[in-house]
């Protein structure tokens, strides 16, 4: 068990600044997310493309923002549980938290920090009918660990720059790879494709364009991926695995099941400190709303400044929180 | 007189950053500020110490932050009256507003946001019974202009930075440079201390520690400073000019007496759009108050942002406003 004293849900810009404005408290943070990386949108969704309204920095790339922020808080020593999903969270009868993670990490806190921006990133799934009978074993969203298709044959779906990265990757390792897509372009980066075209011509993979997507067969595992072409005509390919690759979409998710109040796929917090209806659970960042709400990076910050001055009665109840300037105090670790 | 749609009072780094977001909303500014130059405390009181809790910069200089902050709204083209104070606002049958600086300028704007800070900065006095009737021409509290001082007899009081790099200066100008300090040390900078103490042991100024000052005296002029020394024994230099510099310290002023509703020195504004309680009056900053409010940067950054929201209807009533991410709509200057 991890014993902390904020328990923070979401890696983004503002779960990552909230333990820096918590470590200037002396408050410890243990951050989770489902993501295998910390940076939320930023790392996953636009990591390469320049923010202009950050403060201070007349343009910087998102990445970069991410990395400064991890940077900036390490002297706070900040623990992380990434590619793990909070499903649960358990009032004790002292007040304080846990936090169960999805894949066995349980923390003990005593202010939960809900940061979780749009929500977990979940695949976008093909409309298929018989998709979830192949799922888990046969049907995948992410490529977790490429060797897993060693010596297999695979149909990638997709147009964007994952579905190119992985056939790419993926033609040296799996026995045969298929990449499918409805479109006769892709969206992903024009070099990526252009080797997915110079592995096609060399017939290191197969190459469906214009085609789409009807139904999964099989008997007791995947078999048989049928397509139907430009002309509507049905096409079979024989498969062993079948990866989609539609991008994440986020999804508020378990979070909606916690009883927080809350109004179109966010938690409605105050101002003055950006709790919510319940004690010590606070919401900052893109998952929160309130009159005014801006969904920017921030707005977030300040949100995750307030709401530490108010977490601090519930870690350290006996002592009066005096408000110092960091130019004033300087950093002091822990 | 000029004419624009926002007139922000105050060019530190909340003014400066409401340049930016109403730029990013076609808005245009004009910033004034009674300081010479822009950036607030952070230009005025400690533009080299480094400040550590901009979110995304783990340390900056105090005026790396204003110039880079500079750098940010420069596409917006943002005009500035430096140097003045705004003693009145007055709100037109339209609803618009004219700003009067004190050194004449005027200007016409829709919308008024003081991001006045602590107010403006007035100089810390010595308590001396006749000090006034020689303010102006023999005492003065800033240098101007050192060449007002050539060839003169003139006495500076103080131990910080300003005392001593001015001491320093004029002793190239002055005929006599007398630096009086009622303690035994300075607490300037160390190198500037000891060329003060080298410039002393040259004979090229007089130095007078551990002297207090006494009162005024002079017919129709300055002619003496009264001092007593360590041992309270009288002393009397004779002087010209009296430049006490004892550091600037911010007071709300002329902002008091505009109606508007104040709580200790601060302006009450509400936290989703953070006006005041007259239309078309926002206050943003450390000048602002409503509860939860911490007087930090970042917090009135964000304060910035969801103020230019609300603004943009007094300035394009017809429009209707969008939310447009930067990364995706880029920087549209004017
Ligand atoms: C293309 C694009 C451009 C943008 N441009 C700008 C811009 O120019 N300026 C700007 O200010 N903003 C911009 N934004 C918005 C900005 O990215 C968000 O405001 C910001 O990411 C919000 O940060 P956050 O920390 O609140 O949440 P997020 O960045 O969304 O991070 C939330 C994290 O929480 C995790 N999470 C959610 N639920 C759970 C759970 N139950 N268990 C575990 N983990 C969970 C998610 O996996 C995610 O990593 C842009 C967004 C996009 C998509
Ligand atoms: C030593 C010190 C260290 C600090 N350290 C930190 C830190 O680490 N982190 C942090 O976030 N904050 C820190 N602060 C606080 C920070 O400087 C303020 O929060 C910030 O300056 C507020 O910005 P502002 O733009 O609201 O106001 P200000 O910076 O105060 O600027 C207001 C401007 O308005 C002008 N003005 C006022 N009234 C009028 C008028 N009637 N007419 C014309 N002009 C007017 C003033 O001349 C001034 O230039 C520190 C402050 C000090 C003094």
């Amino acid at each position: 068990m991890i014993i902390t004293d904020i328990c923070i849900i979401g890696a983004g810009p503002v779960g990552l600044f909230a333990v820096f404005e918590a470590g200037l408290l002396k408050m410890r943070c243990h951050v989770i997310d489902a993501l295998p990386q910390v940076g939320g949108q930023l790392s996953e969704i636009y990591p390469h493309k320049p923010i202009y309204d950050i403060p201070g920095y007349p343009t910087i790339k998102a990445q970069e923002l991410i990395d400064n922020q991890m940077e900036q808080i390490a002297p706070f020593n900040p623990t992380f549980s990434l590619g793990e999903r909070v499903d649960k969270i358990e009032r004790q009868t002292d007040g304080s938290y846990y936090v169960f993670g999805s894949d066995s990490s349980l923390i003990h806190c005593q202010v939960v920090v809900i940061a979780g921006g749009l929500g977990c990133f979940e695949p976008r799934k093909p409309e298929l009918a018989n998709l979830e009978d192949y799922e888990g074993n046969f049907v995948h969203y992410i490529v977790k660990d490429p060797e897993y298709f060693r010596d297999k044959n695979i149909v990638i779906a997709g147009g964007g720059d994952s579905a190119l990265d992985w056939t790419v990757f993926l033609s040296d390792i799996a026995h045969q790879v298929t990449l499918v897509h409805r479109s006769d372009s892709f969206r992903g980066a024009p070099d990526s494709a252009e080797k997915v075209y110079d592995l096609a011509r060399q017939h290191k993979i197969n190459l469906l364009l214009s085609h789409n997507l009807v139904g999964l067969t099989g008997n007791g595992r995947l078999e048989q991926l049928h397509l139907t072409n430009k002309k509507k005509e049905p096409v079979v390919v024989p498969t062993e695995h079948f990866i989609p690759l539609y991008g994440l979409s986020p999804k508020l998710g378990p979070i909606a099941g916690w009883g927080l109040q809350i109004d179109k796929n966010a938690i409605e917090v105050n101002t003055f400190d950006y709790g919510t209806n319940t004690e010590r659970i606070y919401a900052i960042g893109d998952i929160n709303t309130y009159p005014g709400k801006l969904k920017l990076i921030l707005c977030g910050y300040h949100e995750a400044a307030l709401m530490c001055q108010s977490a601090f009665k519930y870690v350290y109840p006996e002592q009066k929180l005096s408000f110092k300037y960091t130019t004033v105090n300087g950093i002091n670790t822990f």
